[in-house]
């Protein structure tokens, strides 16, 4: 058993359909790596998950949402390109503005959070 | 591609000790079948996880713990009890006070929330 030391409240959101996942934290590390590689294949390669786990996330993603978010298209030499629609870029900005609100709520609940204190 | 339907914000917290998960959902439904059951045996049986399994996660949530949690011993016709220790009940009461303003601020940030206003 440990000695007291630092506990905290961390937390995540994520955006449901209904009973389905939309975008969690993994869809979401995708979606932010593909905009900074270019491509599904490099993306997948920097998150070391494989190119068709990669693929199936983006493709249910693409599925469930209202518009498309990334248009990718298979083949060439890098095995495959993909490109951000607007409307993927808006859903990126609107979760980090979650997020940055969910941050501000963490640290307010874990400002009066003591495990130690019983 | 589906067409405009209910989308919304959901999450979860957890409670960590620096780097490492000390209380998560995983663990605090664990938790909580045990106080139901009052077994690892049939705690583990009601969740569909192996015994070793939850066996594991009970003796890392105690080893992390400042104070035990939950008091367990192995053997016995129904494979081990368990008592759950003051400070595991307070421990429980606390995650589900912080669950509650977790509730509160998802509705909240939901309020606002409308993906298909783009």
């Amino acid at each position: 058993m440990n000695n007291r030391s630092q506990f905290n409240i961390e937390g995540n959101i994520r955006i449901m359909k209904g009973d389905e996942l939309f975008i969690g934290p993994k869809q979401y590390q995708l979606f932010k790596q593909i905009i900074k590689d270019g491509s599904l294949n490099a993306a997948s390669q920097n998150l070391k998950i494989s190119y068709q786990h990669a693929w199936n996330l983006l493709n249910k993603m693409n599925h469930i949402s209202p518009l498309p978010l990334i248009i990718s298209y298979k083949g060439g030499n890098d095995g495959g390109g993909c490109r951000v629609t607007n409307f993927g870029l808006q859903v990126i900005q609107l979760i980090e503005e979650k997020e940055s609100q969910m941050n501000k709520f963490l640290n307010n609940i874990n400002q009066d959070f003591n495990l130690c204190s019983f």
